[in-house]
């Protein structure tokens, strides 16, 4: 049997464009003499659409490019794909999301995905209706049973009342799941034990095709997998980027016998990320490549301010949209070191980049000016510090304006908890690229980026003691818990969502729960833990929760 | 039968607060010699929860204070009342939304909340299960159906494949229902309409008691009721603030022989607003007032460019916290007028404050300076009218940094709706109490305002043409579509969710996509719309749809 797993990356929203894709995949895949192709969750329509279902007149052009990837398909293939489809019953949902099984200009089956995720950053009870059961379909010999994403995760969470894959009215020789399962750093090894519960629960070999690509804080990794009936991983797409995986599968289903990485004939098909490092520069790299490509920007700026996480963000931005894209800035002011300086030029000099230097102290003097005169008395200390942070917001903004540049922004998850960083300050930013990394995992990351040569961060920058330079000597530690034991807290209040128990944590969770009006206005944030800042945790401001 | 509607304004998370209220309820309502006090929904945590939910330790403090309101119950007294209980099946999500009808010390009956609603701003499934089917209880000689808001509502909408309360098993002799039904403009007209349904689908008459108060973005109006088996109103609670309603009703519950509004005996009651624009200035009132109140603030302050927006903000504002409570900023620029200046300087006058007057002009100049001086260019006309709104918000954060006030954005739907407006410049502030309202409901409200003496908005505020006054003689309508032909395309696109025909209406479609970043950074907004800007619309930034 010939298989092929289509890992692609579809454009949110633009049916059209992903139509070309599939049949383009699809022509390749017949190329290979593949008989089933089988292509993520909601790839006709891109995933998650969330609100943009509230266009419910969209429908019909969904229907449209269904109609054309069926007379695209050649004579001899199945195809198995994600798309949108209508409930057409008066009550419930309208959309349904819809594995759609098809040969040349004729559906075999659809099959609406019966677990709808509602947690963290899924929003599927939003807009779409629950199918009823799971289907088994009869191709030529094989019983296959059609899934979407979600439906085999019963077998890893409780979250439902019901396991629908459990007792099945039919033995099954082999599961397809379509997927758009979205990367976190333990999300791999999640999906192994899933894996083995799904196919050994089931008794059958899986295809797993897991969309890839980014959009605003979710990246999605592909990894998709051919997997025999013990669940164990007998092939592997790529990492991180699209692929076209055919393999020629003996006839029982438990044996590889050939495989073909379609469209790295010339290139290197990229190997699963092993350690936590690579994973993080890995999907933070496609995170931030797609934000840019796919909303139709090239360059990007920051403000790099000799401190380690506006040297992460900018190493970071330089491998995903060319050294050449990105455009330093460093805006010192009184405060600022010449160890910073010369830490912002060296790194620079590294990418080739002309470091442009724009001195705040002369606005910085004739705003204490000016307020002076208004008030009658000098701003207090805070007030000069958010000054500092804000006139630097204010000039790289500018700077966006002037070149048609994005802002890179360059909060850490352990800062963002607790509230260190000024709003409209440096919390600026069109996107969070390191928000949900602790301060540790920065300087791993760092190190790393040196140590595999993947870029170049400046040692001192690692060695340094991290300073906001808002006023005279101060460091972080002036304000924050040493960043051990801030991280610690953090990981424990707001990722494992445990009750605060020591000084640190009562301290982290008092900061939490009063900076939430900080998040709110937050740039979104490239997600990389199962619990990160942004639109999968909807914390409200104005509550009086003390646990 | 004497039956109290206890229309509390519960602390979101502070259970033990809200339990001394519900006993200082409970006691009064034990006063008029009330039988039976009904509750709003989860008044005991208050509502929505969203995810102080992951804080899943908290049951036992909720526990505690069921306890504590149990053993207060006068011996001869029925109490209903809405809270958190656990969920104790292995599977399925950790929390019911629960009815508890309850006497001293002794739990009647429990009922889970059935439908729960996944919408607009609600996000129930995220971590409540069903209720599986309606309870009825018998108390005394009557049998009682116990529901939870939603539950109700599948006479209305046609969200859920079922309605629980169809072809219910016992007859029922009287329906209580908590609720947490957020306000919008045409809510109470719909509530009325569903009544009707309600009570004669099921048969029966109905005690309705709707939670009152405000926190983030969403305002409940309470406006409780008790009505008949045809859904007629007999009586009705207070509008927009705590009330407790005691009735004494005839045996067969047709009738209301004595009503007396507890909390009322020196105030007086609110009625029900009327008109649109009194439902505005009741709703977006009780929203600023509860924003400070529960979160511990007092003041605020606000630009006021002598622009019909900040004044309007400058008038609701002054109405809900006290006007000495509110502080004018004028932020002049070069291109500021003479007239702003003195509608301005009339506005705050008229509120008794002493405008406080910032000119920015030489902070404008010196920022240019620096920026010709740094890039050998002038900024580009859309980058310094943004170096002018910039300045402003940076000065007027300065201001809140100084003051411990808040400051109080002040975006309207229209401009927000199309990006018509500066990120971290007018886009700043705690709360944007008018970013629901249309610009013609911001002439309306003000007209209204002025009209009905609650406050005072300048005649030539309201006739002079809108302008940003970012450049020379510039007007709102350089940039934009008349306002009438603007506000009918954003309310046909964004609140009636329909396709794009007209020219103005793509040109809506277009820019409300491609400023989706914008609003993704937003404070929160009052909600008086059915599909407001803010967390009840997710749509995404990075996206390629069209229609």
């Amino acid at each position: 049997m010939k298989i092929a797993l289509a890992q692609m990356n579809s454009l949110l929203g633009d049916s059209s464009f992903n139509t070309e894709k599939m049949i383009e995949f699809i022509t390749k895949a017949h190329e290979q003499s593949s008989k089933l192709v089988v292509f993520p969750e909601l790839n006709l329509f891109g995933y998650s659409p969330v609100d943009l279902l509230e266009r419910t007149h969209i429908i019909s052009d969904q229907h449209r490019c269904i109609n054309k990837v069926l007379a695209h398909i050649p004579g001899s293939m199945t195809v198995a794909f994600g798309a949108l489809t209508k409930n057409t019953n008066t009550n419930g949902k309208r959309f349904f999301n819809t594995f759609i099984l098809a040969q040349k200009n004729k559906i075999l089956a659809k099959s609406h995905k019966i677990l709808l995720p509602s947690y963290d950053v899924f929003d599927e009870t939003r807009h779409f209706e629950s199918g009823v059961s799971p289907r088994i379909i009869s191709l030529g010999e094989k019983n296959i049973l059609l899934t979407i994403c979600e439906d085999i995760w019963a077998f890893d969470n409780n979250y439902y009342a019901q396991n629908p894959l459990l007792n099945l009215k039919k033995p099954v020789d082999l599961i397809l799941n379509l997927s758009a399962s979205p990367f976190t750093l333990n999300k791999l090894d999640r999906r192994k034990d899933l894996f083995k519960k799904v196919c050994r629960g089931v008794g059958a070999p899986m295809v797993y095709v897991n969309t890839v690509g980014a959009h605003d804080e979710i990246i999605f990794d592909g990894n998709s997998v051919f997997l025999n009936s013990d669940g164990e991983i007998l092939d592997q797409a790529s990492g991180f980027q699209e692929d076209l995986l055919c393999l020629e599968v003996n006839d029982s289903l438990t044996e590889v016998i050939k495989s073909t990485s379609v469209l790295f004939s010339d290139k290197k098909k990229k190997a699963s990320a092993e350690s936590p490092e690579e994973k993080l520069f890995e999907s933070l790299s496609l995170g931030i490549k797609d934000y840019f490509l796919k909303l139709g920007f090239e360059k990007a700026h920051l403000g790099l301010s000799g401190g380690v996480d506006s040297a992460l963000v900018y190493a970071l931005s330089a491998q995903a949209l060319g050294y050449k894209n990105v455009q330093p800035l460093y805006l010192p002011s009184p405060f600022s070191s010449d160890l910073s300086h010369d830490l912002a030029q060296e790194m620079s000099e590294f990418y080739k980049a002309e470091l442009i230097e724009f001195q705040i102290s002369s606005l910085f003097s004739e705003l204490n000016k000016n307020w002076k005169n208004a008030f009658n008395s000098e701003a207090q200390s805070l007030t000069q510090e958010n000054f500092q942070a804000r006139l630097r917001g204010l000039l790289l903004m500018g700077y966006a304006n002037e070149n048609s540049s994005l802002l890179m922004n360059t909060s850490n998850k352990s800062e963002l908890a607790v509230g260190y960083s000024t709003l409209y300050g440096d919390q600026c930013g069109a996107l969070a690229p390191i928000g949900d990394l602790l301060k540790h995992q920065v300087y791993d990351l760092c190190r790393w980026i040196n140590k595999s040569k993947k870029g170049f961060i400046p040692e001192a920058i690692l060695t340094r003691a991290p300073t906001a330079e808002l006023k005279e000597n101060q460091t972080d530690q002036d304000s924050l818990p040493e960043y051990d034991l801030l991280d610690a807290s953090v990981y424990k209040i707001v990722d494992q969502r445990q009750a605060a128990e020591s000084e640190t944590d009562k301290w982290v969770l008092n900061r939490l729960y009063k900076s939430e009006f900080k998040r709110w206005q937050s740039p979104p944030i490239l997600k990389i833990s199962d619990h990160s800042f942004g639109r999968g945790r909807r914390f409200p401001i104005v509550h009086r929760l003390k646990l």
